[in-house]
């Protein structure tokens, strides 16, 4: 088993092979615009990681690796439309760059194509990792449906926030690692468990988002700090809050809420220190180290070495440290 | 062989079972809605015709079917989002019921829903269609987008023009013949016969479309005539005209085009008068003739009984003989 650079290293040169050089330019260059924007490329290099976990060849894994990271590109795509938000990793997203319908068609043309990606496994791989494609496709759609709903709705439980999340971002971490599994030839327990590990890494990825959003440090976090707070976003440290605060408290969080502003600082830290003094901070943090524990968990009782979990429970532990 | 009502029908009560009923609602309820707001449901009758012309179990066509009918739906979904359009078969759209992103992300879920229907099919048979059927889908897509371009366009040439009905019509209506032909297990030769078949038929009827909006019956078009010159649309009778015309003529249809009248009555008549006087209504009449007569030719060479090809002609030219 390779580095993570490694992996990584060998999924950027196989990515750039992939430029769609095709007619209508006007469809296919906001795709490539889209793929070369950069990112950590977690969930291809997951892929790649699980099949040679596994003993698979990471080489066997890298359409599968792409058609992930293609439909993930694409729900960013269609995401930043429905956001309207102006900026991806820091560059004009596509619907501004050239327009809303372009962004619409050009997103459309990268799900069938992450679709195609995955023709040239064989037969009986190919249904397994398109079974499991779209599964988790329809699930990702679900998830942003709930992500919109929750903004209008003032009961949403922490049931509720769990599974949005789960299925907006966990499925996705999961499927990553499940189609590197299917590639290497693995059963479906063993396809499960890793899915499984997936999953509450990934949970625990987006709860740690919620946090660090509100108590990451501003040098190292790469957003600003309480973005979710202005924007008035029901987090999981808003909905603990809710869940577990007095009624002052409720209270005191639902006025701050209605409020838009124009210098947030003295609402950020005022429900900074709610977040903290009701338990949600510390809720939180527990919430992410119980989803990080139940995931280290279930890798540590894979059949496989000792060093080729190390790699992956490295690779976890670095995702779950950064920049707190 | 059955009648062509026979297999509608039957096609309606497998769509009718099909309703999503599952959260989040604000996701499948408008993915019910388009999928049952009528139309003539060509397309799936199609891919169950073709599978008992060669011999195979329409029922076993089904789920193909209605792939290929939720996959138009889908794409009915986007393109009325892109054009703005606020009716659709009578009724109000789906972006203008609900709201874009309503739109956008439902019709994701429908693209990833008729891949999902796809999966029943032995791993082979399913491999072979979704081949298809992605294929198919991009050149949807890239057929959308030349006709964005032409849009803006001042130098569309005939063959340019032609690919791009061939896109965004012609090859689902093949696809849709071809997936039957998959099911019914038939070789490639065949399904490349019945793919070219659907092809042809569906370049004529888009033509026929294009003269019809200027030519047909207006009691029986069910569009308003002269809507696409209304538009300034670059249909094919308008490129032919700029191809053919005199100098004299392409100049009165270009300053024509440049207008907007508020009673487009006149400009109407007079583009008509123009595109007979110069051989671009008999032109046009002309390609229809020879799409659909090189279309029925494919059949007629089809290793199948004259019984049942004559269902599949029957169809197909009571297609090309509407509402003229």
């Amino acid at each position: 088993m390779q580095s993570i650079e490694f992996y990584r290293s060998e999924f950027l040169s196989y990515l750039k092979e992939y430029t769609i050089d095709k007619e209508p330019v006007n469809l296919y260059e906001p795709v490539n615009y889209i793929l070369n924007l950069g990112g950590k490329r977690l969930r291809p290099v997951l892929t790649l990681l699980s099949a040679e976990l596994f003993g698979g060849d990471y080489r066997k894994a890298l359409n599968a690796a792409l058609a992930i990271e293609v439909f993930h590109n694409f729900s960013l795509v269609h995401d930043d439309i429905m956001d309207d938000a102006p900026l991806r990793r820091g560059k004009t997203t596509v619907h501004e760059k050239w327009n809303v319908n372009t962004g619409i068609l050009s997103g459309d043309a990268m799900l069938i194509s992450a679709y195609r990606v995955l023709e040239g496994y064989e037969p009986l791989i190919f249904q397994k990792l398109s079974r499991l494609f779209s599964e988790t496709a329809l699930k990702v759609c679900e998830g942003q449906q709930y992500d919109i709903d929750f903004e209008t709705r003032e009961d949403v439980t922490i049931p509720e926030y769990l599974q949005m999340i789960e299925y907006k971002t966990a499925v996705l971490i999961g499927a990553a690692l499940q189609m590197g599994a299917i590639t290497a030839g693995q059963p479906e327990n063993v396809q499960s468990d890793i899915y499984r590990f997936g999953l509450h890494l990934g949970i625990a990825f987006q709860l740690q988002d919620d946090y660090l959003d509100a108590f990451g440090n501003p040098e190292t976090f790469g957003k600003q700090i309480g973005g979710d707070i202005i924007e008035n976003k029901k987090t999981y440290l808003y909905l603990k809050t809710l869940e577990g605060g007095t009624d002052i408290q409720k209270k005191e969080l639902l006025d701050l809420y209605s409020i838009q502003p124009v210098d947030p600082t003295a609402k950020i830290q005022t429900i900074k220190e709610l977040f903290v003094e009701c338990g949600s901070a510390d809720a939180t943090s527990e919430a992410i180290r119980e989803y990080s524990n139940s995931a280290f968990a279930i890798l540590e009782k894979l059949p496989v070495s000792k060093e080729k979990k190390d790699v992956l429970r490295q690779f976890g532990e670095s995702l779950m440290v950064r920049k707190v």
